[in-house]
């Protein structure tokens, strides 16, 4: 960690422990240099930092103040979701809020993409037209599944980089994260088989539960640190679970990250009990802390977790490049894929492969993660001004939704329909669970740099919330 | 039909009927032109067009020639399986013999793919690279499922111009072909349903089958002819299948292309009995014939058959980009599509709309198709000459695969493996039936202008081939 960063994290503990409050001062960048032995610099750095987190506010002429809005706001509670295995069916709905996505028209509140122009799409062209044009025809062959070399290299060396030892052997190159994690849900079930999932959960993984015939189980999961290990470790001892499907990192839609004894705790408990582990981890290049979180499959030794991920949150979406680091059922993984769609794109394949063999994909990362903790504090702000008070919200460290709990009173599914009515999306609560019991809850976008129209939105849709509280 | 071609046809029919014997020599350009009342230019062109496609041979300062080769050799009879319904389980053999088509070292009889070098990849290159460095962000998100706007109406005109009508809305695009057949098959079965495909059929059906939990029953087919619709009909009357899944144009493997009044025959059988058909056309462009073969979608008036095509076979290998025409059920297999994998690539749905925009693709498919006509006569010719008496070969009027029935005392894996250790790649006949009863067949491909490689590989397997008989 470089010494800014070091800093800014000390100033944010003092934040986060209340020993500096909203609105007070911080002291001086010349006091803070000499109290802390640093250069002026390092602390400009470090207060620049923790502004484009939201922590705290420049204000002219007048030096640093804590931020109001972020410290204020009550965080909900960890879930408590009945552990009953029950058959998964998808509303309905899921459809029409994923296909609102692509209404311009709309704000994006409910959509589950940040913006697309935060991604170097040109410098992406440019990579893939170079890649495209000395293409050897015989790569349109080759990099059939488990996909190009050149690429699995590439995302091995940043495993490498990460302290996550995954051998290139087992990484399956797929179309987006979505299919690596439904090859290796199809891996190691069968029809029938009962699979754990956080409460709530991404509907996404309830959408490929109910395709592959699936049962559920919900786990308590907490907003801040995620899913209940000792939770898991009852729901293990009293039901047949075949596969956990879980994000440990910045979970969809909680943002909730697990800590490093937790992952280490959940992979010796699967370890024990023999259950493979999917891990999602679309979210994890997307920290706002100083470094990036470690997936659990870092604790695994016996290869039994399958570390799912992808470009397309981070660097290029559309391309449709995800993998899988699928440990021991990697082969099986591998052969899933080849006989439900061959292989994974080559032009975006090799595009890919030459962008991060010629770097810049760290420096973008880093302009993208401050975006995002920027924009986090922009709609957190806006939540605590707007909504109805009881409101309960997360302060995710990572990713790009909050996690929004209304006073039970306000019927989510009413307000998703109020606020389409303004041309606003929202993806109301019922979606994230099997038995549809996140009913006063909204996920909320703030992947979109686009201040006044969020602004405006979120006081549009705290305005309905209020009449219907 | 242009008036060369209607010439070639007629000198094709004497040839098939015998009225020319291999060997013999037709009349002169001069003789034809007089005869006929046509220009020497356009009797020319015909004798060209035949010669492409084998059927004669020019010898310098003699003239024109009907080949020897083709029309001696013997087809095999129309299958007979037993049609039991059957629990599918695809052997691991096919995992090596799709393996087998990476391996450069290997000359690819047995591979699944024609030569990449077959396709105009700098000129996509080229399309794709103008197409992702104006590429608008937000396509990112819109070209999601059922995919880009601009793709599918390329993909409609192409219907229209083949006089089968298609709504865009109806199109959904998928990663490559095979994806397209899996989400039809999703959309119209559950785990335990049976469903009729050819015997001999492609061994990804019968993966995909196996990966859906279903069951198959094997139906007649016929060489020359395809699948036998009254052979169908009485299946249909004895069994509760829920969905067939055929190649109406060029089977893999056998090549067979069914009569138009076949097709109609078949769309008119299966509704009756309500009964979706899965139609893979991946071949269909590449006809030998003087115009492209209708899929038997054309015939259908109620939305039942899904019809599933790519351009991985006819321009674009490694693109991914597949569709399916689905009908009824077109809402169905978009929403499979997103819950799988959200989207096709967007790079390659944006760059082979442009190329498809400016042209040229009519040009390349002419060559192709003249190239793997070509290509049809010197595997047919070879394994005339090398295989041992008593060979069977059937001679497809498009592909790029012949299906070869060796005497009975050929085991085909024993070849298999004896070829292997030649650095030659076959494609077992166990691999095209649920119950592996193709046992002294082998399926060879002729989609590699490499004529001395193959000729010599064929003249080894055919040496094998004979020491096993």
């Amino acid at each position: 960690m470089k010494r800014y960063e070091a800093l800014a994290r000390e100033v944010a503990e003092t934040i986060t422990k209340g020993q500096l409050l909203p609105g007070e001062r911080l002291p001086s960048v010349r006091e803070t240099s000499r109290s802390r032995g640093v250069s002026p610099s390092t602390v400009f750095e470090a207060y620049y930092l923790l502004e484009a987190r939201g922590l705290i506010e420049a204000r002219p002429r007048s030096g640093y103040f804590v931020s109001h809005g972020i410290a204020q706001q009550i965080e909900p509670e960890a879930s408590t979701p009945v552990t009953n295995e029950r058959a998964v069916e998808v509303s309905e709905l899921v459809f029409h809020v994923l296909g609102d996505a692509k209404n311009r028209t709309l704000v994006p509140l409910g959509s589950a993409f940040p913006s697309p122009t935060l991604f170097p799409l040109p410098k992406l062209a440019v990579a893939l037209g170079r890649a495209v044009r000395r293409l050897d025809p015989w790569r349109t062959v080759e990099d059939l599944s488990p996909g190009s070399p050149a690429l699995r290299r590439q995302i091995g060396l940043r495993y490498l980089a990460m302290g996550c030892g995954v051998d290139t052997e087992e990484l399956v190159i797929t179309n987006g994260a979505m299919e690596a994690l439904s090859l290796c849900l199809g891996a190691v079930t069968k029809p029938g088989d009962l699979v754990a999932v956080e409460s709530p959960t991404f509907y996404g993984a309830l959408q490929a539960l109910e395709r592959h015939n699936l049962r559920a189980v919900e786990i308590a999961t907490h907003p801040r640190s995620g899913v209940d290990v000792a939770a898991l470790a009852a729901v293990l001892e009293r039901h047949a679970v075949k596969a956990c499907w879980l994000m440990p990192n910045f979970q969809n839609p909680l943002g909730s990250l697990m800590p490093d004894s937790s992952k280490q705790a959940l992979v010796e408990l699967l370890t024990k009990h023999q259950v493979p582990l999917i891990e999602d981890d679309v979210y994890g290049e997307l920290y706002f802390g100083s470094h990036k979180p470690k997936p659990a499959k870092a604790w695994d030794r016996t290869g039994l977790v399958m570390h799912c991920s992808s470009f397309s949150k981070s660097l290029a979406p559309g391309y449709r490049v995800g993998w899988a680091a699928a440990g021991r059922f990697a082969k099986d993984v591998a052969r899933l894929k080849l006989m439900s769609s061959l292989g994974a794109p080559v032009p975006s394949q090799e595009g890919l492969s030459e962008y991060l063999r010629h770097g810049g994909y760290d420096r973008h990362l880093r302009q993208l993660r401050a975006t995002l903790a920027k924009q986090r504090y922009v709609v957190l702000r806006a939540i605590a001004k707007c909504f109805p008070a009881g409101t309960k919200v997360t302060q995710p460290e990572g990713g790009y939704f909050v996690w929004v709990e209304l006073p039970k009173t306000v019927d989510a599914l009413e307000l998703h329909r109020l606020a389409l009515s303004h041309d606003i999306s929202l993806a109301p609560g019922h979606l994230f669970s099997a038995d549809h019991r996140y009913r006063h809850h909204v996920r909320v976008n703030f992947g979109h740099p686009d201040n006044k129209r969020f602004e405006a939105a979120l006081k549009t849709v705290g305005t309905i919330a209020k009449a219907l509280a």
